[in-house]
């Protein structure tokens, strides 16, 4: 086992990085529970859950867990089984919608993902590689998402970047350091 | 020649990813066929285009087509030439507004490219790292252009992400493989 | 000293690409001098700017230029130095909120980012990723932004791309060229 067995991974939208979150919890052969932090707001929502949870199969346990997922985590994981998180951008869009404490709440993932007693894979989306949003909440959205992948990124010992269906290991890094 | 000859080329708009692929095709030294999926909507477009083809010179073969490019790739690749497709995005817009069957299409490429007779350069979009759009049009359009880029990725021996013209080889990996 | 000292950091909003090239320049140990291209348009925008200069600390000269960026770089770079230029893409914004010239200006600044006497780091945005933007002056700035990047990319020694917080190097390529 990893000193810090904390992986995110990132990606846009339809990028295929659940596909690959899930391909690597499968590949570990390990015991698998999968956090699912989507509430379904529309129908739009609803067919896009019950879509992914067809697609999974049934040799995850799952359990739904809009807000308090630092307690899930804390309790699911272990040295012995998988734990995916899915996903981060759910999860912040749910503390914005019941005005929780952003920075409070990514502090107390963060002290706890440090600390993980067994392997716990995040997936999130990345943003912020748009145009300016035009209005003000998109703006403050897609700087809460940036700031969570960075802190959370910064936790994890992996990092990986998704595109097309293929990962890329950002850390740990595979090159020289970089310098000026 | 590759087991797979096909390599996706993807990045953001003015990534440089056509000018990367229009690259690797003349670094051929091969014959070059264009297949321009192209259909001018707008004086913009048509500006866009006729600026790509005067940058592009003429020890090219153009062939415009919008929808049918399958037909059009197993007629023109083979050992001796190279062809680029310039661009999935387009090609995906086209279905769209001809209303054609998006995933049918898309699984009569991929099962063309995994058996392609010669080199073939596709370029694509990548349009999934911006915030969530507002209207579902757009939302639709994300998540198909997606779902076509992995697909393709797979299909394809090749995938390069292009960012400030600067390539990535995503597939074939050339780290070890990425585990918990 | 590499033959060319400049560096390109891009990356999408709240990616941590100004964290990472400022920790580039902190790793130089060379003093250090930032020129800031952000002219406060609003109270958001200000107080960005103050939060960023706070973060910083005080071992940096500030310069504050938002358009003639070309002449301070001449003026400032120097081999015993190291210069960021913190962004691209508020300069970009600037050029065309005073009606400049910008093939002029890019051109300007490329050619002297090709002559450089010391290292300096530019910081650029990558807003190209998303889903087209419905309003055209959208889409003539993320042109424009993509033209820059490939631009100052290709006259840069370095490129780096970050995301959650992690570089990724882009150019020079470590890997063996691509090809067909």
């Amino acid at each position: 086992m990893l000193k810090n067995p904390g992986t995110l991974v990132i990606g846009g939208a339809r990028s295929g990085k659940s596909r690959f979150a899930e391909h690597l919890i499968v590949s570990s052969g390990l015991p698998r529970t999968y956090i699912a932090t989507s509430t379904p707001f529309d129908d739009e929502m609803t067919a896009r859950i019950a879509k992914h949870r067809r697609e999974r199969g049934r040799w995850w346990a799952t359990i739904e867990e809009p807000l308090d997922i630092a307690s899930v985590i804390f309790r699911e994981t272990g040295p012995e089984k998988a734990v995916l998180v899915d996903c981060l951008t759910l999860w912040l869009n749910n503390l914005i919608f019941y005005e929780k404490d952003i920075a409070a709440e990514t502090l107390r993932l963060c002290e706890l993902v440090k600390d993980l007693r067994g392997p716990c894979v995040f997936v999130s989306n990345e943003v912020g590689l748009g145009i300016v949003p035009e209005n003000r909440l998109s703006r403050s959205f897609r700087d809460a998402q940036g700031r969570l992948n960075q802190d959370i990124g910064e936790a994890c010992g992996k990092v990986v970047f998704v595109a097309a269906g293929q990962p890329m290991l950002l850390k740990p890094r595979q090159e020289p350091e970089i310098t000026l």
